[in-house]
């Protein structure tokens, strides 16, 4: 049986693991004040070439971003999410319940546009309505896509000139990077804060939270400790970071993801199958027929995201670190059989 | 100059002025817990055939709704409101300030439908979204138009199939009932909750919420007190809304403001002009020529909507129990001037 | 029926009432933004020799108090107060509503020390504890007693040392002031935010918020909107403080209530009575025998705090603007000869 | 060097470790919903003889803590708690955060008793107050001590009473079981809900919070996700689990704990030093000479509580399941040489 369900059914990169291991009876400092969180953080600095960000280790993507957002904002002001982004539909709330509205504007690919932002500025002029203060961008987006450099200075652009901060959810910034997106220097020189994504790329678990812009960075450990996210072993973030951001890990692990993904994208493509979103990296979103998936149930694992013509089913195969290539040519060999059938 | 830009531009009523002066050192327990309140309450539940809803009295619309929502959803729970919604745009994120997400469904003609009710529902299926659980409808509607009775039970129907509370913000009640709309009897018997508005229809200020379903009964007072809404002279709102409730003054304050408004619509219907809503109430949103609207500015007040045309813009005249007939007289005696000019 | 239950059942005095009647028809802007408004805000900066403040006007004070702690405060800032501090006791934890959490220290005579302020910030070092941040002082304190500007200035020096804000709680100022506590001036000079009490004080209600400190006013409309506190005919509460503080009559009123409390204290006194509370101001908190108290009960109002010896109650007697002085008359004839019986 | 810092200085137990690894590439359902947790579960429901109890899996103390909060209680209701308690102090305010007040109630030796939880209750007797709705004990307490079987029955007895929820943080379970604290039958029997700390003893980190009310039990997971505490590899926690409460390895784990933290205090009473607590468990609280605690601060690692006199320090000393008996040896020679010298 092969899993294209998501890129977290996996546990950690075996050098992750060992890492863990070796450092089981250190005896290290409590949450995050160790060695090896400062050692991390120092690598996330040098990466990006930001030599005054603040680095912080937290365990999910959900409690990343509540936390941002908790810290970032004043009660009266809001995020702007794409309707798609995962703040907006998929984190029950969880921005609400630190008091704060996400107001979703439309995407283009999954993406935020400049004129989108600025348009969802225009529409809450006064006191009457929330303040838009956040601007929240995923790399790659919930769809697969990805904003290049390019793109997140236009959306910089229209942060300053609207007072805005830009935050960037990496949950999945390996393949985004990997794909050809914004990569850690220009982060850091573009966003006000951004995430670099663990959890599906290689960790345990862990994201890492980098605070670039000044303004964001006093007391966030308080903030951190209230929303639950200050791991008592704090330590098993650094550790994992670490090693993940060592020897290009992080990224070749992303490139291991996108590529069989592509595999999977132009096997599905030749074989006359369409697209719900030009995706480039390890989320493809294939359009199949129930007869076909019926058959292909049994062996393969993916997730269904509604039926969008009769007796057709949009799919999503996800694609990991740990996905072994067979798994991918299996899934192809036995569509094709399914499809000339 | 001649007022159209709101219903809250002037004071109260004649009587509840008197009323209020009447009662100015009697000596009144605080809190709302006295005879005063007690009988507007009694007056209520009556008018309702509703005897053992409980009422409480607020100042204002929006601590009204977010107490509401407050006291009656657990932290996860969503409320479902159409995108024009008040509690969705007009209110600073104040539903979210108490930790609850809005979910904005489309609506038609400023209504929210069943279907579109079910929509959110089956859109949030599982535990990584919020559980939408109060349906919010405005009557009369943010533009105007007004839900009926059998749109209320169409409503109350999806609510129950779904397990949702179904809760009216009566900011603009009268209006509706005298327009047709469902009416106090049918609005205890389909709502869960209820305001009726006293603001916008002859009262200082002062909002009644009738909680119906004995499951959101518990300890309302508790947090009225927390969010702020308790007034130490509560009987100030019972006074107000016993006087406005007595011999129908409410609704022929309503009847008032809506048959001004409608005599604005077919006086500016009648020189071609169209409107962006079908308001049958006190509202009306006339799109005209900016040039016209150059030369009325300095005599008449209004809001703008925004250009739906280039040298036209959406404007909205607001009816009251306050407005004088010649203001209305005024306002179509020059549109028709200006308009055959 | 005497009533020294509380300060806040009677209405307004005869000045504000005819100067609400007056406006009731004039046509004006909503939510706070009329004349009147600004010019009781103008008034309150020339009272307060603070051309630079922002002023708000509120309805109550838990809302007052719980909007100012939401706008001034980051998520993990708390409040320190003293024991007795209305806002750790007496608002049903609207403070902690908006996810604050509100330090209590030991109170002197109802007064916070700059030692217990002091020793609070020791007791918080570091991020596993909430941040205190902002010091709650009221004015008078919930048992009568005063702050001087003296100490009020040493208060303002500890914050200075701790980075802390001073804020007061001025829902009884009048009488503070008019006992000797701290002027006008002397807040707006020490504190960075204080209320102006109207609801205790001759108003039907309201509060102005005076913010000193520059930091603590931008976005304070969005905040004051969102938790529910913008009154849609904000002018009845400009017309209300710019009559109140007109002409001395906020102080004259103060004084009255005052006067009498403290004929009412001499006489209870005389009698041999002690008191719980060093107060001199219009709440006084005799212990009286529970055989007195019943045969009082039929012709006085008051509230008992508890029983603090047997066969003895402490009991709170409230004056006001509006307490009659036979009302002090006859309750002190009728002590003394159910006392000499 | 040797650490008496705290309980989360090293890694897990290595069977825990091994289970970890032994799973790591299995490809497990995420979000807690695979077959791990399911039979952690199972072994939890079946140790504590409650067939019908929920099991949920947190990562961390305070997220358990206030997630369970955030589920149980509605807005205006408060959490009582000795006033050690760590909801009340050492969670920067992780409850409140949520909207919910923590009264702070004297404890005898860290502990709560019924009549400090009656007198909470009849101090906030009205809306005017907050209303206690759970009692929150820890277990071991955070000064180490322990509540018996007997001591909660009859905090269940004033629960039943006052219809209030009982619940027991038990962060470090174990050693309270082990030192003869309320067994894992008794908690389900007594509480509403209660956790199972993993991370202080063996695992990597983990609590698993056991819900026994039905009335607790719906939409929990709704809420673990909106605070941020579902873990996106949730297998990790129900492998730990699983591993851990299997073989009497949970509480063996704590009885090495407890046992080398009374050889500690022996040998430092047999010294003639005193204790601030009556501790039987892996905390101990010795007072002792800062002249003797700075030769020894090299070598040794511990936490200062403050100065109880001059020329002393009260120190804590923890134990763990990986502290090594040598460590004690060590710190009672070292300590018996410079006491005596």
């Amino acid at each position: 049986m092969y899993r294209f369900t998501n890129d977290y059914s996996e546990g950690a990169h075996p050098d992750l693991l060992a890492a863990i291991a070796a450092t089981n009876t250190e005896g290290n400092s409590g949450y995050g004040c160790d060695g090896h969180c400062a050692e991390a953080g120092a690598r996330i600095r040098e990466l990006c070439a930001a030599p005054d960000a603040d680095v912080h280790f937290l365990v999910g993507g959900t409690q990343t971003n509540m936390t941002a957002v908790a810290a970032f904002l004043r009660p009266h002001e809001a995020v702007i999410a794409a309707s798609t982004g995962h703040v907006c539909v998929h984190e029950t709330g969880a921005i609400e319940a630190t008091g704060h509205k996400c107001v979703a504007a439309p995407g283009e690919n999954g993406k935020l546009t400049p004129d989108a932002v600025r348009a969802v500025c225009a529409a809450h002029p006064d006191e009457h309505m929330v303040k838009p203060r956040l601007v929240y961008v995923s790399n790659t987006t919930e769809i697969g896509t990805v904003y290049t450099e390019e793109e997140l200075a236009a959306l910089r652009a229209a942060c300053d000139e609207l007072g805005l901060y830009l935050y960037l959810d990496g949950a999945r910034l390996g393949c985004a990077i990997a794909a050809g997106g914004a990569g850690f220097e220009a982060l850091a020189r573009l966003c006000d804060a951004f995430s670099i994504g663990g959890t599906k790329n290689g960790a345990l678990f862990g994201e890492a939270l980098v605070i670039v812009n000044d303004a964001l960075k006093p007391d966030f450990r308080w903030v951190l400790k209230q929303r639950g996210g200050m791991l008592a072993k704090g330590w098993l973030l650094g550790v994992q970071f670490d090693a993940l951001l060592k020897n290009d890990l992080y990224l070749s692990l992303a490139r291991h993801a996108n590529e069989l993904a592509l595999r999977l994208r132009d096997g599905i493509m030749a074989l006359g199958y369409v697209f719900s979103s030009p995706s480039t990296t390890n989320q493809q979103f294939p359009v199949l027929p129930d007869a076909v998936l019926d058959e292909m149930r049994g062996e393969f694992h993916w997730e269904e995201m509604g039926s969008p013509a009769p007796g057709m089913t949009n799919i999503r195969l996800v694609t990991s670190w740990a996905t072994p290539p067979q798994a991918v040519d299996a899934f192809l060999a036995r569509l094709e059989e399914l499809t000339k059938a």
